[in-house]
């Protein structure tokens, strides 16, 4: 494999010198592009487009075109190892993920398997591969995967939930049933992750999506050891270069230490999170990855430029900040905010290296 | 007016030496109650419940009645403000609240007007003191408002929204017009809770639920200092009693310390934050409120002991702590379960004073 051209992500999370902070934004595929939208309509369905790779190749590639992004994420979905394991995902309008067959009685959940990556999810394999190859070194590839915190509260509730009132049910009455799940998961994701870093992957994502909604008591028992195992199992390097990770628990700000102990390259910040204060806490022992409020890009070019410089100027001198959004870009927003942005960080961040 | 026969809510809330922890619940009169769902339905719907100054009353001490708890709160909702301002608040089955004129408009904003809790929110006030009379001293009453930011969120999106899209674009296209909103919103929250005082409020407490999804940045220009204008406005004593005050940001756990430095008496907690950091973090200022994990009602009546302890514990000896859920009590919760953690309080607590 050849050099990547721009390599500014990799090192960045490296905490390594960066001659402008790289930039890249979480669902940066997604239906605020006209050009997802049609490609979806193609497909038929969200999912019908998360598992065929030309499809996925296509989505993944389209903000690239539009934006100089610093990054590819591949187009997938946080829910697909629990699909993998026989539970049924699928999407109803307006709805969210939802699971056809949650887990509902113990027996099904001791009979939970961890699904080998290779056999039953190819298709993000294969996606990540013809990525890696329509990308030509460009930019990195990011792969990722829900936390086992986060998959476990959609496989218990069938879908997202307002008060998580299952899986906290079986989180205090039957925490061993719980951990049982987790354990299943953390094997899952751990065995995903590594093959799509042999797959192609530059650089790995956990989204612990949901971890926010725990106390920090249970959060350091039911979802911090097992970000902590996965990460230790994760190869730390392909072909040669290293290979970069991001743990993310959105709302886990008070948590960040906790967080930054486990041994990743790199924490995510949800828009809640001071950058600055961020970087006094744990700077000195991980990259830091965000952390605009996404509704600042339903403002204008001008106003999202000195919000940028905000994130940027918090985070100060030096090295080790991947600009992001502190969640998913909504789909409200349109594209020449987006690209606004994304010049922005390039145009402003110069200064702090 | 005679003594009070129960003060530990009032005195913990002053940081003074008490027995045992006083608790009680957020929502704690709602629908987990069989004897509250029977009075609604007479009602005919949860506006008429709070409207009717005698239903208001019923359901406010039927939680008292079963459950040897530290206070009564009176039986209303954070929105009447923005009800007496003309938005026409309205509950639609699993919806919760919405308004029927939401702010679309800035001439709207612009005729916004400060109600005379007096004349508008006189259902309220006249529930507050037929409340006080029915609870003949044993147990203070507490009287509430939801926070300036938190009403601007629903008068400005018409409902709860899982982003405040247009609250948000709003507060970073249109900054002067949100604050326009939250200058009146002050006022208007001032002269409501000094009126509840003055009709026999004992405590009062301020609501921010959605303080949380702002930036620190846009919380302290946003929330904050609306919070501490509502604070250096209210009355502090009535009678010859003290009256205290509480401020509840929801997911603020990372501005104690802003929080605990606009003059308030008692900071309330949500589940996310470790009590015992927040007493070292700002327990030298204010008395804490909270902040069991409502999630664990779902369980049973010993490990809901257990997890009381936890909290009880995590605060440790002394005084200055109200033991609350971190959030409302869950319609899904059995009564059983709210009188286990209730007796949990009273029994353990005696060892930490």
């Amino acid at each position: 494999m050849s050099k990547l051209k721009n390599d500014t992500l990799i090192r960045a999370l490296k905490r390594e010198p960066t001659p402008y902070t790289p930039v890249w934004i979480m669902r940066q595929a997604g239906r605020y592009l006209p050009e997802y939208n049609q490609t979806r309509a193609r497909a038929g369905s969200f999912l019908a487009l998360c598992k065929n790779p030309d499809f996925a190749t296509e989505v993944t590639l389209q903000p690239l075109a539009r934006f100089a992004l610093d990054a590819a994420i591949v187009f997938s979905d946080i829910l697909t190892i629990p699909d993998a394991m026989g539970l049924g995902l699928y999407f109803s309008e307006g709805e969210g993920p939802q699971f056809e067959r949650p887990l509902r009685d113990e027996w099904e959940i001791r009979n939970l398997f961890v699904p080998d990556p290779g056999e039953h999810l190819r298709y993000v394999l294969d996606a990540v591969a013809q990525i890696r190859r329509a990308l030509a070194n460009e930019v990195p590839l990011i792969g990722f995967s829900g936390s086992p915190f986060t998959l476990a509260c959609y496989m218990v509730e069938g879908g997202a939930s307002a008060d998580f009132r299952m899986t906290k049910s079986m989180l205090y009455n039957r925490p061993q049933v719980l951990h049982h799940i987790l354990d299943i998961n953390t094997r899952a994701v751990t065995a995903y992750l590594n093959a799509q870093i042999e797959a192609g992957a530059q650089a790995v994502m956990l989204f612990d999506t949901w971890g926010g909604v725990l106390s920090g008591t249970a959060y350091r028992e039911f979802s911090l050891p097992y970000l902590q195992r996965i990460v230790a199992g994760l190869k730390r390097e392909h072909g040669g270069e290293a290979v970069p990770n991001i743990v993310f628990t959105k709302g886990g700000g008070q948590w960040l230490e906790d967080i930054a102990a486990i041994g990743c390259d790199a924490v995510g910040l949800d828009w809640n999170t001071d950058i600055g204060e961020a970087r006094r806490r744990i700077g000195n022992r991980v990259a830091l990855q965000g952390n605009l409020d996404p509704a600042v890009l339903f403002s204008s070019p001008e106003i999202i430029k000195r919000q940028t410089h905000q994130v940027l100027a918090a985070f100060g001198h030096g090295n080790g900040h991947v600009f992001n959004l502190g969640h998913g870009v909504s789909q409200f927003t349109s594209p020449e905010n987006v690209a606004a942005l994304v010049n922005a960080v390039h145009e402003l961040s110069p200064h702090y290296h």
